[in-house]
């Protein structure tokens, strides 16, 4: 194993003794549930970061509520941390065990628990990933749009507060989670919010928990909003001869208030990255990824608009997907970017900005980062939901090469020091993990940042949740 | 003045004493910015609800978030209860003195601080209305769909998650502020969010502010989204012969997924109250008023999908607000509806209920609460923001006589208890204040309002932030 690598904002984490009685006590309660083997904790000790962190003690495998009750009831007990996992999709090291501890794996909670068709709602176990909540809802008509790269976990998407293509129309988890079932630092079950569109009722502890990451509770129910699958969709991609055009298309597709259902920037580089991954052959250029969704009617309206919008910046004519299947292999590949990426430079691993800022000022924060990591000569991919002002660089390094690393960090700095001053946030849907902690500070202050700590400690006293993501205790 | 009125799910409130040397060092701070004038005193001790308890002991009128950080500063240091006041416009005993204290009014801190237009969004002080915030963005082309009934603060409306007749299509307060600047329990300044669309930055502090009624602090500064003037607008009224068929044609426009900007009912009663106060002639029968939004063939679209909807439930042809003032007018009645309900029965109190259900179960939920009211022979006027499943009973009552009273929280109770049991809220907009309290622990569960304490307690360790509001301590 290589030495462990911390990002310079990480203060020195210590990793907590694990008293023997507590394993016991877990291998009596969960038998074949429980496990202290080294690959499945190995396998339990990493995500999608380039970080690398002794694995957690132990992994329990949840089957119900009452199991991550009773996991975390001992965890308090005993002062040990729990790091609730679902598949291991995170990219900013949230599931590695800093303080040591146990593995809490949500991934085998994953029934569907209530369609409720008829109020665009359903309610679901924690490790439902979205794509198996789309496939069992298709017969309702119905379907969930938020969508990360990632065949994430609804449970993990709403712990990050996770957004994707569709968010520009559909919003984020933040605007999507109706109602959580969840299990406090002592081990005590209880619910937030309703079925109800809105309320007022009290504190919004949902949103509250929505973004938490893991630190406030363990979540093991949550009620999303389902929307009525659109009467027409149209899907296009759209090649431009620079960056700014096709960036600045997008900001006029926004401001114009067009509901453009997904509106996605890919660079040269990515093209290549994905035609080779996924065997297509889109144009190396930057290009558009679009989809309208509406009626008959009303999708060709935008479309025309949005067409005249590209031209008037040079942008070629569309090129449709024209039949479902073409469509889900066009938004496959914009999915599989992040591992066509990290797949184009053998053994690398990708280090992945997320800022998101203003749409007035995403041409000022895209375009000197491009030439910066140009500047730069670290290899790249740049991808974007830029109907959001959202944009991802994913920076190649090779883990073993330290100065690629602190160039690739250096890079994300000044990046995301930019999109702050912009207006902006370091990360619009990753999380802070243990990667943007020192961003976190940077972006809203210690006042705002004492606020979150003052809250964790109240509700996790021993900091068994989760600990040493989001901040520092 | 008469005896205090406290439900029944309140517990006794005690009066602190407030001590001199406070009252001389506020004085001392403000100058003519504090009063202890009775009548000064007395209208900052009341709101819309039918509450009656002593007034504040002194108010502050602050221009500036300096003068609201220095006055909880000295509120900290003398443990007195501070309670932040916009327009007084709460509906719910949010703005009463339970504990006695400070009446902090933020109306004059009333400047627009930034408009952002290219952004689509704005950044205001406290005291902007919601007119005022319409009226002085008009030359941008934007516009800010909160609109609950009366003109009140964007502070009041963040601090209280507002809704109104625009949220079935631009969600509410908790959808639309993306960032605040707070002033804590101990007086500092914080800020949360940015402008960014969307963020994945730590706890979500700003929903958790939004809805927080004051009881975590003081919002200074609210930045909030703006929504580009549609370019096409219809209005039209649409009579019934029952409520039964306008709710559920209400209930298959939304499961249909239109668009609908605004779809409001009003039953006869109200339609009655609102000719008769703001000089018109609707017909009097269940009626809804709706509101298309988007472009000219899209909202001729949407129209005809919903009279076709209409007419299989007996609704009679549109009837159409063909210019902007006649919108205006319309709408100005509905926003109206609550005071000519008031003023319909001359010397009455209006007690308000506030439910809010998912969708399919909106015709159970109202009809069987409009019987009851019937049965109960108490005024009342029915109006609801039905596309969200959203509806208010005004009970009018006379505040002399404790049985009616008595009776209208008892219907009260008994629409809420039903609205709970079908999967809903005891409130959509208004807030728990003081009047809901047992409703929210009878929606949510000790377990949700004692998660809620344990922040307030760490948040504002000397309970001096809008004591005695949400829940008791």
């Amino acid at each position: 194993m290589n030495a462990p690598y911390l990002p310079p904002s990480l203060p020195e984490v210590t990793q907590r003794i694990i008293p023997a009685e507590f394993l016991v006590a877990l291998g009596a309660r969960f038998g074949e549930q429980f496990s202290t083997a080294w690959v499945v904790r190995e396998q339990h000790g990493r995500d999608e970061s380039a970080f690398d962190i002794p694995p957690p003690a132990a992994v329990v495998f949840a089957h119900s509520t009452a199991d991550v009750s009773d996991a975390v009831a001992l965890a308090a007990q005993y002062r040990v941390p729990v790091i609730p996992f679902g598949v291991g999709s995170s990219l900013e090291g949230h599931l590695l065990a800093v303080q040591g501890g146990l593995s809490l794996d949500v991934s085998r909670m994953n029934q569907i628990l209530a369609i409720n068709a008829e109020d665009l709602t359903v309610t679901v176990q924690p490790g439902v990933t979205r794509k198996q909540l789309n496939d069992e809802i298709k017969s309702t008509g119905l379907f969930f749009p938020i969508d990360p790269g990632a065949d994430a976990t609804i449970g993990g998407m709403s712990a990050t507060r996770a957004s994707g293509t569709n968010a520009v129309r559909y919003g984020t988890m933040r605007e999507n989670v109706l109602a959580l079932e969840v299990v406090t630092a002592s081990g005590e079950i209880i619910r937030t919010g309703t079925r109800a569109k809105k309320s007022s009722a009290g504190y919004d502890l949902t949103r509250l928990l929505v973004g938490s990451e893991g630190t406030l509770g363990v979540i093991t129910e949550v009620t999303v909003k389902l929307y009525p699958l659109p009467e027409a969709v149209m899907a296009a991609t759209c090649s431009f001869n620079s960056l700014a055009d096709a960036v600045n298309t997008t900001i006029q597709i926004i401001q114009l208030g067009i509901p453009i259902a997904r509106c996605e920037l890919l660079d040269a580089n990515t093209i290549r990255m994905v035609n080779a991954h996924s065997k297509l052959t889109l144009r190396e250029g930057a290009m558009l990824l679009m989809e309208f969704h509406g009626s008959p009617d009303g999708v060709k309206e935008q479309v025309q608009t949005v067409q005249d919008i590209a031209a008037e910046f040079g942008g070629a004519a569309f090129e449709w997907a024209q039949t479902p299947e073409e469509r889900t292999r066009l938004w496959t590949a914009r999915h599989n970017a992040y591992f066509a990426g990290v797949q184009s430079r053998p053994g690398c691993k990708a280090i992945t900005t997320d800022a998101c800022v203003p749409i007035s000022h995403l041409a000022d924060a895209l375009l000197d980062s491009v030439t910066e990591a140009q500047e730069a000569g670290l290899p790249y991919f740049l991808v974007g939901h830029v109907g959001d002002g959202n944009f991802h660089m994913g920076y190649l390094i090779d883990p073993a090469i330290p100065a690629e690393r602190a160039l690739a960090e250096k890079l994300n700095h000044q990046l995301v020091s930019r999109a702050l001053q912009l207006g902006g946030t370091c990360t619009g849907e990753h999380g802070v993990g243990l990667h943007k902690q020192g961003f976190l500070v940077e972006e809203t202050g210690n006042g705002a940042v004492d606020m979150m700590r003052t809250i964790k400690r109240a509700l996790d006293p021993h900091n068994i949740l989760n600990p040493g993501k989001i901040f520092s205790l």
